[in-house]
């Protein structure tokens, strides 16, 4: 697989409504411009416009594992589809599930052709995670995210011991790594150690000029 | 207040995605023929193209008690707003809040310009939430929700209820009330009641012909 | 009713095990000579030993609305009463309930004879939450829980609000207040404000001298 | 290790207070008896009394991932081992803990000396969970969970799977299963197929001679 950048939108102003679609599209440019893989994760009021607007994978930040029926204000993983994403997010640490939601998610988007990028704070989790089959497996550090370090810089220790962890259940499984991650070295040394991918939010979500973060942080990914 | 139709697609098929989009363009059409007010609470995936092809309001299903920022996953007031939508539901017997979190979410959509439908499932919780100040609050009953039976048949003393509770406490609070409301006399007993309209969703989401089935709900709103 | 002086334990270690149960006889035994009203609210594994050490009541910190059954790991309120215990604080801003399972705690408690202490954040949310019945309402603004500075100094409006809004939809509900309370003139400040009593914690669990803390915060209590 | 019977009290009427009591003394005398090992888990109000009244392990339903501070209400893993408890079970399948939660909760109980018992619904969360280190894996289907049809008859290869998968993880690993089992043949079988254990509730909880329910369970195991 080629290296990954996922950017992750939170519910940053900058990743709203029509800044969401302003910062896809430079996204979706750039991955054009630097032949490299890029998806976005956005809040779910804004997947269906964005994922018609551009080429790159539009990701769900989350999903619940339900059905059609009696769900009121839940996410549902059809209407995900039909809305034009690709895929999900799962257990982000700022959005936990239960194991078993998580496997049944898994399971869910198997049938329905979704993706999912579990999420894990440390490797164990990580290691937990992939033994229930998601597509891709996400490794950050809680207390670095957000934050003004890198995971590459802090703890590539966190980054190696995932991606052997992780392999070791299931080689097939994409490990991509985050938390602080905003400079083009911070990716570079995160390829370096073996990691299959990025997944970043204020790198670009808080970025005075978005379009040169993203064009820094696709440098690193080469 | 003219009474009012309020329809829950929850994550019902015939309420997802283009399904979703048919009925909201039924709903909407059916409320300029018969000059009724009506409105819609569809998954939030879906509240952009839907607020943009039909003129009655859009509602969201939920909405978390949440700013910008750091949020992955969770569904941001703002994101609502922008996306189209004129309110939504809180508490919904599907979707429960801490009571705390329901007074945050009434002080955001103040201030940012949205509506709240805060849901009940009995009277004293009906005016327990009328003191928080919501736009509206629904009562619905959850033992009836989904079922055969309405509220207006089987519990008729719960929408007197409610509405002498919650009026003893805010006069100017319009009462909706719900579960179990299918047909016309279902909605014209419950406006009989002194209820200034009606949530439903099964009514119309399940109705092999949507259109008849709103049609005639309609009718027991006048 | 005799002003109250309620102590939650918390998890805090001095509120823990044999600590518990000694801070517990301090209490009793300051209750006596002072000739006060005082409870404790204590974690759920030392209700059993500790209501048969002393005469006070003694508080559990929670309860599930639940029955007898399959409910592993939740606090039965029936396990509660045959432990001993009075009643049991419900929604603590640390352990916050949906509003209709407030509601359920409330029923069940009346029906096998447990008080309850609702809390709440803030005036209106006391307000709301007094429409339910609890056998008291305790009021604790989040931001001065744990602090240094008292709501009696810092916000007496809160307390004078809350007494307002709770008396008139129920005049015979107590109003407790708390946070940050810690000396003899938050205690009596508070008291004359027109609270029932008050509501804390780390003023005796973090002091050096319990039963000094507990002397003198009795003593503001007169 | 010896084959393990442990028995989940619930908040069954038959499992609180003195009632709890007196089945906890039952197992206890049973277990001597016959000599085999076995364990109770208990209502965290009953853990201090029983652990003081029989020599069997008595383990909590459920713990929080929390140390000694401003948790009111929460189960607090100090505290249960103050009480006397030998463990807890963890995110049973009526009590189910985010994934970063049970690996803090393991980290917690290895600090402080208690051991876990981690459930799961099925074989590859059993799998998965065993990755976090856990004491023993428990495996409950939850269709089967207070049925009359047990694990052993109805789903035999989930017996076998999960242990399969769970000794690939880390063969030291006890693994018990669970869910229906009421006989003595339900015992024996799960014992064939290789389990470490059963885990169970109502075969024991819902018998008009708890007695006669436990020593024929006992058999089972030998």
């Amino acid at each position: 697989m080629k290296p990954l950048l996922m950017i992750n939108f939170k519910t940053y102003e900058a990743g709203t409504g029509e800044n969401a679609l302003r910062i896809a599209k430079i996204a979706d440019e750039v991955a054009h411009e630097m032949g490299i893989n890029m998806a976005i994760a956005v809040q779910s009021v804004d997947i269906m416009r964005i994922s018609h607007e551009v080429d790159i994978p539009v990701f769900s930040q989350h999903m619940d594992p339900i059905g059609f029926g009696s769900h009121t204000g839940w996410v549902l993983p059809q209407g995900l589809k039909e809305a034009g994403a690709s895929g999900t997010l799962l257990n982000h640490s700022e959005h936990q599930l239960d194991i078993s939601e998580i496997e049944k998610c898994i399971d869910i988007t198997n049938r329905i052709g979704l993706k999912t990028v579990a999420c894990a704070s440390d490797p164990k989790i990580a290691e937990a995670l992939s033994v229930l089959g998601p597509d891709y497996i996400a490794v950050e550090p809680p207390e670095l995210i957000s934050g003004n370090i890198s995971i590459s810089e802090a703890r590539p220790e966190i980054i190696t011991n995932t991606i052997n962890l992780v392999k070791d259940i299931d080689r097939s499984i994409p490990v991509l790594v985050g938390a602080g991650v905003k400079t083009r070295s911070d990716v570079s040394k995160a390829i370096e150690l073996g990691a299959d991918g990025v997944l970043l939010a204020s790198g670009v979500m808080k970025a005075k000029k978005p379009r040169a973060a993203i064009l820094e942080l696709s440098k690193g990914l080469k």
